[in-house]
């Protein structure tokens, strides 16, 4: 993993990704008491940053093993990332997902071209079951976070975010980021290594959750105690990944922990002030920002948004609950 | 008017107005019969595209009359764009408003740095009330859109659409524009006389508010029958501008108008599909090229979305209304 292959990446997402911009607003630097910049990865394609990782992935196979197809395990984010990415490479793909899955999770990730595969989370074995698909079919499987091509495409946001902050006169600030299992915040910290090293990269969690936190205080792999009871599901996995944990033991500062509430709240601020939508787990780390700016150094903060794909009856809950943000 | 002073504004602008992107979605393709661009302008500073044309008018003031103040008769978008584009000069700023404007609207606009004067609209002469202010401080009226240098800071969006157009592979294209008294769609209709001639620039407004649609079929200035009645409440104007309406004459494709539910469908779609957040009177381009497909040519249209400062009671029914977009 390296710096090299996080450019390659860009190369091959242009064009293809969207260019999400760096939004301000004079209300949210009060509420943090600095300025304060959100990288609205909720515009990219299918909703969340999971697209880049999903391209990059795609598009670094030889064309033959694309042409047979790839498979991703995943009812959320990362199977909508994938699934586009494949068509527009025109390559086959197929998604796992657990039977009692979100209709709408299926539905969307169909439209997207994917074949879905569903299966008795009770009785099945996921791994089993992707593994004899994969080989019966010849298809590639794309990991969602511990995967170098993944992270690769992860890290071109934070080539992005270190280009637009230098825009906006910003050298030296915390970058505060949505973490699951570190895909994203661990190619964050690559790209800043290497282009904006006043740029501090800083996983931002649920609290209960906040196994990447614990895991860069511990010094070693800590894994959550459960995997169910939050609504960040987006960003819950058991532990930080074997290829990103390093990286950020290596490069990033602290991690915050931000309640549920504190997710609603900043789902409804950046509704009214920024007017983008956030779904919770793509909400944390401006909540970092905005609610714990006691645990944030310098006079600016950079949030990552990393997702908009909000469950509509969560999104009125947020507003009804913080209608004065 | 001419293309040089929207370049010079483009210049003027650069570093202060954030490049809003150009959106897509399968989805919104597939409902739409055709390749769908959306150009987010609702992440503008201040939430719409006003912010352009108040930055461009107060920038070009010499620095003299610019340290005297500014004025803008509006209880809207306008007010937030020139108070935040004065405040960002370090330049004073009065906003009149008439006192029964909502309580946020006036909180917003002073939390921006301006100075708020309330008038009766019952019993005052808003030109008097406001003439006679600026006459006595010396501060510079900004008109919301019949105002040359207005017009030139709303066509920047019009030179960034060429742009990334351009980039996405698109020459040409209907581009829907929300329409109030013109400004953003005359401005961009220039943009692209000099920068894109195949696209080309339409106005969308709401049923029973559709003066340029109208006027544009007509060949002369035609009004609306009333102000009031509509959701739409930020691109209701009495008529076409004087400076707009020739530009707009000469240069744009007929009208499209759409119903007040069509406008609340495209602020659902725009929620679960591009992640941003409209107002209604930011969504009738939207809804245009969704639920109007009749009306427009090509294999792509691109929409304006204008602005999304939208009243959360107003998100609540669309999204309540439409939960399958």
């Amino acid at each position: 993993m390296n710096i090299g292959m996080i450019e390659a990446a860009a190369e091959r997402l242009k064009g293809h990704a969207t260019l999400t911009p760096l939004l301000t607003s004079p209300f949210l630097d009060e509420m943090a008491g600095r300025r304060v910049f959100v990288k609205a990865e909720c515009l990219q394609k299918t909703g969340s940053f999971k697209f880049r990782g999903g391209w990059s992935a795609v598009s670094a196979l030889p064309p033959e093993t694309r042409a047979q197809g790839v498979i991703a395990f995943s009812s959320g984010n990362h199977a909508q990332g994938v699934a586009l990415a494949a068509r527009e490479h025109g390559a086959p793909c197929v998604i796992l997902m657990p039977s009692d899955a979100p209709r709408v999770k299926i539905d969307n990730t169909r439209a997207l071209g994917a074949e879905v595969v569903l299966y008795d989370r009770a009785t099945g074995d996921r791994d089993a079951i992707g593994g004899a698909l994969a080989e019966d079919r010849g298809l590639t499987l794309i990991k969602p976070f511990d995967e170098p091509q993944v992270i690769a495409g992860q890290g071109t946001t934070g080539l992005e975010i270190a280009r637009q902050a230098a825009e906006a006169g910003v050298d030296r600030a915390d970058v505060l980021v949505c973490c699951g299992g570190g895909g994203l915040t661990s190619g964050i910290a690559l790209a800043f290594e290497a282009h904006a090293p006043g740029l501090r990269a800083r996983p931002a969690e649920p609290e209960g959750f906040d196994d990447a936190k614990r895991s860069l205080a511990a010094g070693r792999i800590e894994r959550n105690p459960r995997m169910d009871g939050s609504i960040c599901d987006a960003i819950i996995t058991p532990q930080p990944g074997d290829l990103t944990f390093p990286i950020m033991s290596r490069l990033c500062g602290p991690g915050i922990a931000v309640s549920d509430d504190e997710a609603l709240a900043a789902i409804a601020a950046a509704f009214s002030r920024l007017r983008i939508v956030l779904e919770p787990g793509g909400a944390v780390a401006l909540a970092a920002a905005l609610f714990h700016k006691d645990e944030v150094e310098g006079d600016a903060v950079i949030a990552v948004a990393s997702g908009g794909n909000v469950d509509p009856g969560i999104f009125r809950q947020a507003l009804d609950r913080f209608p004065q943000l």
